[in-house]
């Protein structure tokens, strides 16, 4: 006792002298070793070729600040009951700034010269009034178009209301939409991106996008993937619907530029990708929700005639386009490479796990192999341990 | 050692005949095991419970990409100083085209007929002159509202200055609020989410919330928290504050829809939640700094009267909404599992170190065990196995 | 064998009363085990020092949802051919209402007074036309101002068009640019971003920001890093700009707003860091496509003269300022904690494993350590190993 009490000293004086290994036992048995080694191996394979080749486990990976601005081209001539007219950019785009977020219109319902008093409701079904007490002022109207007076007009049968008259009438949409050659308009998207992390800047106008270039280029998902310019009708019926229907009642695009970047190879292979896809259930699934289709808004022209304060009404269908910027950069790092491995040799060990249970539990010899790895208080007292002879020299034989 | 080669040849010939596994003691100690055993069980039950159940360590998880398009509907009536006047959607929504992020126009300044010109500075006490010296052209003014022409005008005591005239006049805040009745407008969101890893789109009109439905909800987070419409009183409430208040002075609110989705399940259990919060320091957290109370902005309508250009500038108090898409979706990945279960070996490892430590440091068997445990040098060289006793000594010699 | 069977039973009843630890060799040896110490406390320091302390492991991390409104300050005087003309708020931001992303108007063309009807195209090369044929209606121009009426026409050697006219002529910029005093304007941002994971709110009018500095301060880094007004001149100087140059033909800068938040510390260490970087490519990195240069977009101002629709097409460069937002807060979490914790054992193993090449394949006693290492079925064999006996029969007595 006395010695291994000297012993331990040591053993604390010498820690930095002696280190402890686990003993293992060699089990000589085709049947587990096999198991067993395949088991590993899948591991390893799993950990290098899945974890680290195709997931990229080494890299540390940082999300993009995106900052986008487009400009659209064309100009649309229309002739309306002989009335001809010329509809440029800064007529048909909202906002006029190139927002990442905007609205070209494709049609609209114009209620021109608009002026503050009372006029009858519009006799659309939802307004009508057999006598005054129908239009009592108190009663709050979310859709209404204006202020109750309290009088009930006979000749429309509608209420009289006090608002910009006179009132819009938005029951029939123009079929076909107005400004249908939209369909050749031309979209040109600016985006830079930065991944703060790792303190790139990319911009879409990559390598090989000159000016030269992008004058003459139309986007097209094969022949030009990397033209930021895109033809307004390409873009509705990518995501697939007839530009025409779009048009009449509006509609929502959005366009996602995805980078997906590996910091480790050269920058010049971080390139964008562009997607189309339907908004508000209108695309891919086919959750179709009549409720979310069209797209809307109302917005006015003020001017003063004759000292009188006008305004000109549009409601506007369009095609709204929502340019939304995705970016993933990944580069190497050594803190999820670690862990990656860590996680891994925690793995190897579920494998040593499953093949002992294999071991000890599954085979016929399991009670050989418990007292070769297990120093059970037990075995030694009979020792020479003749029984084990016999089976060590069976295992030999195997 | 001629037998011990030959045995180490075998062991690579059969790499694939033989696997080692690690020996063990079993400790025959009832405190010791149990106290082991509970660790061991508290590690599994956090594995499985925490981990994979609750913080579903199972998912690989995926950010939204989010679009909103809004529609405000609704129409106040004012009647200043006997003059009568509608407001319409047109007139008092920022910017009209359905954004993400608007004003509604609640309280406003009106200047009307502003023309350029030369004009005293507003005596607000900042602009205080006595003589011209004062007016020093060259001084820049951040505050000021015009271009100083370097006279000071006697009547008001301030400088004069090229500017729209005349100035405006923000001084006092109309109360009540012009559009108090802005507080029965109500907001309609369209909201669609995009989860491009797992390519799934997904609109706040969930199943269930057809057309006709939305012809007649209004939210309530208890009996229509799926309902797309919101009043702005409500919103405004629901986050704490009188709407008068925010009505007068301006206020930004943000809605944050928020989607949380397990995609293991079906889709139609992946719905929004929409939660209202104070922006800039006047909610939740008790921060209240004055600085960042309220919200205006100006703008202006130009039109032309007798050939001269003029604008009506308004000075307008808002509510500003901000609608903020923040989505997760989580879906079973084999990486994240693989590296949870990995992980969790790795604890388990954890574990059995701590009971050794316990076992080999605290119990008064100690000794024994730790003989138990390590196959020490020495212990072998009182067993007549000579060929190791060689090598022992020399080894000591080291 | 039946004592055996019973022993197995024994080890089943008892699972709780007895505990399994790995036998472990002590290898006396200096040199592996020096080398062996150091590889285990460099991954322990790793892990203490990197992955906790440095990295943060220890906490979950959370993005920031944010919110920005603007408000820019300041007046621009001009003097063109003798006409004075003052720029305030209303005038030069575009959108009006404050948002995270706006203009600031530097430099303009302005075409007055445009009415529909017939006029040349501009003469800028691009159109020439020798003769009606050159006209032709049905060919799409893309880049055009309007709809060819077919016509050529002598004087301008262009093709007549159905426009706004007179057509706008961008053929040559201002120069120097006519806003160039937009350096003195001053932006003020308000950001307020909250962590929805950890329900925290913050504004970027952190403590000891009140009114009364802020009427005051202007943003400097060194000097006032969290003043939230910054003056346009600077902004741009800053990201290594020459403002007039900028100014001139427009350009986009991003101020990006970073939240870097450790909320295991006091809320109000978590403070916002602003920065500036040129956006498309101008910054940073040299890559200088020009295509991406410059910065601009129309708009129109419509009024009504003597009952004529007319407009004032003005094409507007300027700064476009995108306001970005980006914050990651950390805050202690056991899960990642425990995670990093199991990858740090595995990561142990490692460290074990390497050790263990080291000494069984590289050193020269290899052969001995061996023997030592595994439990080869041979050893037992020839060894009644009494002293083992003795204190087995101990551990019995328990």
């Amino acid at each position: 006792m006395t010695r291994m009490k000297s012993a331990i000293k040591k053993t604390f004086s010498n820690f930095f002298f002696e280190y402890e290994t686990p003993r293992e036992v060699l089990v000589k048995n085709r049947r587990v070793a096999i198991v067993c080694r395949i088991i590993q191996l899948g591991v390893l394979a799993y950990i290098i070729g899945w974890v680290f080749m195709y997931e990229k486990g080494y890299q540390t990976v940082d999300n993009a600040i995106g900052s986008v601005f487009t400009k659209m081209k064309g100009v649309s001539f229309t002739n309306i009951s002989g009335q001809e007219r010329i509809w440029d950019v800064a007529d048909y785009v909202f906002p006029e700034q190139g927002d990442s977020s905007f609205v070209v219109m494709t049609n609209f319902i114009p209620t021109i010269g608009q002026v503050q008093g009372k006029c009858p409701e519009l006799p659309d079904g939802k307004n009508k009034c057999t006598n005054d007490s129908d239009c009592d002022d108190s009663k709050y109207k979310r859709t209404g178009n204006g202020h109750m007076t309290g009088r009930c007009m006979n000749k429309t049968q509608t209420c009289e209301i006090y608002s910009w008259c006179p009132v819009e009438d938005d029951r029939k949409i123009p079929d076909p939409p107005i400004l249908l050659t939209a369909e050749n308009y031309t979209l040109f998207i600016k985006n830079s991106i930065t991944f703060p992390q790792f303190d790139v800047v990319r911009s879409n106008l990559v390598e090989g996008i000159d000016q030269n270039y992008i004058n003459n280029c139309v986007y097209h998902p094969k022949t030009a993937p990397l033209c930021p310019i895109f033809r307004l009708g390409d873009i509705v019926e990518r995501y697939g619907f007839s530009f025409s229907e779009i048009a009449r009642v509006g509609g929502a695009i959005g366009v996602l530029i995805d980078w997906d970047c590996n910091l480790d190879l050269s920058i010049r292979f971080c390139k964008p990708k562009y997607e189309f896809y339907g908004l508000y259930g209108t695309g891919k699934n086919d959750q179709v929700d009549k409720a979310s289709l069209g797209y809307n808004f109302r917005f006015a022209k003020y001017y003063v005639e004759n000292s009188v304060q006008k305004r000109t009404l549009m409601k506007v269908f369009g095609v709204r386009i929502d340019i939304i910027v995705h970016g993933l950069a990944g580069k190497f790092d050594i803190i999820p490479t670690l862990t990656a491995i860590g996680s891994g040799v925690g793995i190897f060990g579920v494998a040593t796990v499953v093949c002992d249970l294999l071991l000890l539990y599954i085979l016929p010899k399991k009670n050989f192999y418990k007292t070769m790895k297990f120093k059970d208080a037990e075995i030694c007292e009979e020792t020479p341990a003749l029984p084990q002879t016999q089976e060590d020299s069976e295992s030999q034989k195997e």
